[in-house]
């Protein structure tokens, strides 16, 4: 059986006959499809027992094409296997904060895993002011043990290079190389290379006045050749809300929260992650400041984001460092160059934060926390925050020497 | 027939069955072959017409093991392959000035190419006082073109991604990160590894207090993990004067210079190649001067080997920069990210031309430039040159800022 595209009943019939469903279902019992597809790139379908909805599993198949623009945009459905081998390595180092996968199927590229049935993607929820107290943890916590243990000083150098060789994901890099790291930088591009920004016609001025600094686009070539470069660690790659799935919060805010999709994984600088995730609690933040700024509930919710965004660092910083104790060579011990290193990374954070902030605001693809507010006037006033948080956090990267410099930035601008 | 370790006597029966052996020699006629082999890695054969010695090939053959250690030092045969894939990429942007590849036989791990007889390798003549007046600038230009078309400014990025997949070079990297980038700067080392320092005990005193200098492990560390993180171009890997061959220099000084031996090739930080031959020629200044210090012909020796490493790094950058008024994306015109990014890049050749320094005085891998010195305490004057060189270079290095400060800094302690 070559490689087809599934829809809700073919998938059905190759659960059947693959060999691992046993596994994972009873095929003795009569099972149904659903196709969940909600998501920009795959297709994605749930496979449960008739008569035992819990008994379910989740499958995604990697398309030729990026599923929300259809074959006018292709990709290689390859990205399946890139998604794979990243959970894979992000089950092994973060057993508890992605879905289990259950199997690969090279040829189908279909990514059979543990369906979350009792979570939801976090950016529903976030918008509509749930609070999730271990949310900053949680992804501090998947961030140290994923980043050090693919990066040279928690990976033997030669194991390392081999393994980054299955990772040279070219066409999924290219996306963000384009989408977040250059165009919402360039009004006019070279090579026959087409503009895809998409904008609020309201802030047209602000978008020119960005467009027009040369130190923003200084600093932004920096930041994208350092993404094209800098094979720090196995990344995420597209760690954004939409990335993330939680249950519902128990009465401490506590909720069970996983990590998913990963196709976008490849060696890059550690910062990119971090950055991308508080990029997008602040786009929250901005989007619930101009819906109702005098309002004391969205206030604590945007104290509340910020919390979220100084844990995921400070519980990556805290264990990423306690890793570094025992790191696996002499060459990495010495506290001057760790603590240098460090603050490398949270420059890198601040700068691909800020760089995200603007894409998600003028970019190709934007956030529904943004773009969710129906009056264009205030949406526009959202966007502006957005546009200048991002531009400063871009600009003032190289001197950010703690993290206090960014929420200073960030509520400089969006304030509590 | 699959791979085996040929002799003097095997590698013609090799060559005589070769199928592309009749496009380089005439095979009807008699043919003799002789073993070279005087680098460290690999059996090196020349393969000559026995009635006409100008028609001739060389053969480099990939062992088990390190050639120079015997089977103690297992190193994958594959290496060849490395080489021929490097060799391929610079006889395509640099074309005269590395020898003509002919084949490359992936099972016996040989790479067949043009043998160049007149020429002779590097070292030799510069420690006898011979000068190549277009030294520098023909290595600068050989850097400048390899180097630009293999980074993400002169190539498409996927295609870059796709190359660097075909460079994890993970065993000959390790011997730079291991020899070059560490165990100099390391009395003890950890995780059962063996340090294989060996130097002169008259300067005992000097090591153990470079190898107390914290602020000296601290750049080293980054150093490393930039060499070892940072892919910005495929590098020759191995730029010192011995992988460097000329014929003799006519009347102006002016001679046919090729770079030989890319099996060290890798994606790596730009600066680490320049950085490579400039020290190299720094060793060979700090030799000469110990030597004679007031020889007049050795001092103006000196003031030449300073401006052919001048010239390398001038005409480097200057046609680097020619290349990047053109580059491939809008991202990379911006005139205050190139001038950065050629800064970075002279840094990062500071900073690694003082480890070469180091690691060639008190490493496991010498320079005949000193070792060739017999007398023990001229030998040490001129070591101790190098080391405090070399020191000066690491420590220093995140303050350069044109190549003049590297100029000071080597002038300061090897006077013309």
């Amino acid at each position: 059986m070559g490689y087809k595209i599934l829809d809700s009943k073919s998938i059905l019939e190759y659960v059947l006959q693959y060999p691992d469903t046993k596994n994972f279902l009873d095929i003795t019992k009569p099972l149904e499809a659903a196709e969940l597809s909600d998501g920009n790139l795959n297709a994605v379908f749930r496979v449960f027992e008739k008569d035992n909805l819990a008994k379910s599993i989740l499958l995604k198949q990697g398309l030729p094409y990026l599923r929300v623009a259809g074959e006018s945009w292709p990709l290689s459905p390859e990205r399946a296997g890139f998604e794979a081998r990243a959970l894979a390595h992000e089950y092994t180092f973060a057993p508890g904060l992605v879905p289990r996968p259950y199997w690969f199927d090279e040829t189908m590229n279909i990514n059979a895993m543990e369906d979350l049935r009792d979570h939801q993607v976090m950016r529903k929820p976030m918008m509509a002011g749930v609070r999730f107290e271990n949310l900053g943890v949680t992804i501090g916590r998947f961030l140290a043990a994923t980043l050090y243990a693919s990066s040279d000083f928690g990976m033997e150098a030669k194991a390392k290079k081999q393994l980054a060789k299955r990772f040279a994901n070219g066409e999924l890099c290219e996306i963000t190389e384009d989408l977040i790291l250059m165009e919402p930088f360039e009004p006019i591009l070279v090579g026959g290379k087409e503009n895809r920004n998409r904008f609020n016609p309201l802030i047209g001025d602000a978008l020119a006045d960005l467009q027009n600094d040369t130190d923003v686009k200084r600093n932004v070539a920096h930041l994208k050749h350092k993404f094209m470069t800098c094979g720090q660690a196995l990344l995420h790659g597209d760690l954004h809300t939409g990335s993330i799935m939680a249950s519902a919060p128990d009465a401490n805010g506590q909720a069970d929260i996983r990590v998913i999709d990963p196709e976008f994984a490849f060696f890059g600088p550690i910062g990119f992650d971090i950055g991308l995730f508080i990029a997008n609690l602040f786009l929250n933040a901005a989007a619930q400041h101009a819906h109702a700024k005098d309002d004391k509930a969205r206030s604590h919710y945007r104290a509340y984001l910020y919390k979220q965004a100084r844990d995921s660092w400070t519980v990556f910083e805290t264990e990423f460092r306690e890793k570094l104790t025992s790191p696996n060579s002499i060459s990495w011990t010495h506290p001057e160059f760790q603590a240098d290193f460090m603050v490398s990374v949270l420059r890198d954070t601040a700068g691909y934060a800020g760089c995200e902030m603007i894409r998600r605001t003028v970019g190709f693809a934007h956030v529904a926390d943004l773009d969710g507010i129906t009056d264009e006037k205030v949406r526009a006033e959202a966007e502006r925050m957005a546009l200048n948080v991002g531009r400063r956090l871009i600009k003032e990267h190289p001197q950010v020497s703690s993290y206090d410099d960014i929420e200073k930035i960030v509520k400089g601008v969006i304030a509590i």
